[in-house]
């Protein structure tokens, strides 16, 4: 199969939007890279930072999107992994400099080099291009309609417990039922450790218990931190606001971790004391690596993880960013091109 | 041997000193006691945060010192590890409860039961008794006028090596160069470690160059910082004040590690976003547990390596005191009891 020569797009062409059909002109495929007809494609917070340039970091106009589940269209002529028909997966990142020696480590979620999905062309398109090695296949028992806020929501959460060794006897924490609370908690339970959720939001200590919670303890009550005293070998933070993080590093176990996978922009501040006494401590991550994105595709197939998700058809994005922005999404959102009408 | 009835100590009578000839009278010997004769107690700045009420937690009559060298005068009646003659020492605590989960680990410095040497009568004195399980022999090619301060300061250093796996292909940094920080220095250097001391003032630079640093950078110069960019594995902080961590954090390699080990009274502050993207992570210890301690102390014999460290006899506590105050001590003080003269 050749490639296309355009791609249908929803671009925004300054900070904040709005979204708007954009056509993108594309010349002949890269050596290495493959090119997807995009099947659905996760609406992701990092998605709504990235549209307004909460980071800085932006340039328009853009076309976000970086959940992607797709089919292979073409592929560029080194490209042996996948032929054209393989559904795959494509996250935060399109490609790597595979020459570094985080790369050369495996490690290509911390190359330097590593490019945006949403700053060289994202998901929200009928085509979506993109290195190989940014590609992970989707296995079988895998359901595609969910899949993709496994790419950057599921994979954030899952990292670090390969990353920092979690054990099934672990006492686990997860701060935040959302987004990528809920996938925690789902992937927690599978994986064997006792799971607390805090959460302020009677509705979500309720989900929290029906995903896979053991426990559920207010984020907004000190007493009830303040009782948890030493109970935990891990707490997962996945909100983007500064907390009494004291509290919370005093409810982890000694020799006990806190880390962070939801970016808070204001620094952030803790007492070194009690953090000494237990030998604590304090640690963040991103994304993981397509390697480790493949582990985790085979461990949400093996225990039937699915994101929960709602759908909207793609032509839909802006209702779909609207309704992000609500915070109420229950709890990740999807854009379907199934059906999809072209504006 | 039978234990004495009464010690002849230094003991400070309210906050901030001055020290004075103090007589406590004992009774038996517990059954898992030991006494000791005191021969050597190094001076530790705790020992100092402590006689101050720093922390909070002291209490007077208070003798301190908790970096003893001594001999087993008496033992309690179900003590098989230890005959009369022994050398032995003594370090931050001088028992522990044996029956939390953490005694039971192994870990006996983490237990939140451990009892603190400067409490339970500490070595500023003719002698000291301990439980004997904070106890550990002093093998033979160790130096024992300069070994006092590897039981507190020492152990602080090394216990890090240990529980966070530092390998000898590690570039390591340490910031401070004083009774902690120069044996870091030569902890590191045997270790194998590339090892680059962060201080400010050229004659420390040199010291650590000759006490086994292959570099040094000016703590005190933001751009030299800045220059080492992503360029450490583990960074070790031994000094008390707030510095402006980013740039530390920033001069962490992916999945670098910045440690604490001196204590900041204030709260430390950080940006999460640099420790997100390069899974960076924050932690803190106090000192190690006695088995640990045997491991430094094994190492120390093969690699002859011995604090720097200046002697005073016992009756000049208040000058050495003064001495350690004055920050010019090199690097550590020790208290001799040879030839010493009672007031």
């Amino acid at each position: 199969m050749s490639n296309t020569t355009g791609i249908n797009a929803y671009a925004v062409l300054q900070a904040g939007g709005p979204f708007q059909p954009y056509r993108v002109r594309v010349g002949a495929l890269g050596a290495t890279e493959v090119e997807l007809d995009v099947l659905y494609c996760g609406i992701c917070h990092s998605d709504l930072s990235m549209i307004e340039n909460e980071w800085g970091l932006s340039q328009y106009p853009m076309i976000a999107g970086h959940e992607v589940i797709g089919r292979v269209a073409a592929t560029g002529r080194q490209v042996k992994r996948f032929a054209p028909g393989a559904i795959v997966g494509l996250g935060w990142n399109s490609g790597y400099c595979e020459i570094c020696h985080l790369c050369r480590m495996g490690d290509r979620n911390l190359c330097r080099e590593a490019r945006f999905t949403v700053l060289t062309n994202g998901g929200f398109a009928d085509k979506v291009r993109a290195d190989v090695n940014s590609l992970v296949a989707i296995p079988d028992g895998v359901d595609l309609v969910s899949a993709g806020p496994l790419l950057c929501g599921g994979i954030t959460i899952f990292n670090p417990l390969l990353q920092f060794d979690i054990k099934p006897t672990d006492r686990v924490a997860v701060i935040g039922i959302g987004g990528l609370g809920h996938l925690a908690v789902m992937f927690l339970n599978a994986w064997g450790c006792e799971v607390t959720a805090f959460t302020s939001s009677v509705y979500k200590r309720r989900d929290a218990l029906a995903l896979g919670a053991h426990n559920t303890l207010n984020s907004l009550d000190p007493a009830e931190i303040e009782a948890a005293d030493s109970h935990f070998d891990f707490i997962l933070s996945t909100v983007n606001v500064n907390l009494d993080w004291d509290l919370y590093i005093q409810a982890l176990k000694p020799k006990g971790r806190l880390h962070f996978v939801g970016v808070v922009v204001d620094p952030i501040q803790c007492t070194l004391l009690p953090m000494i006494l237990g030998q604590r401590t304090m640690s963040a991550s991103p994304v993981g690596s397509p390697a480790t994105m493949e582990t985790m595709l085979d461990f949400c197939a093996r225990h039937r993880i699915r994101p929960r998700v709602e759908v909207y058809p793609m032509h839909q994005i802006e209702a779909a960013f609207q309704h992000l922005k609500s915070g109420k999404a229950n709890y990740r959102v999807v854009l379907s091109r199934e059906g999809d009408t072209p504006d």
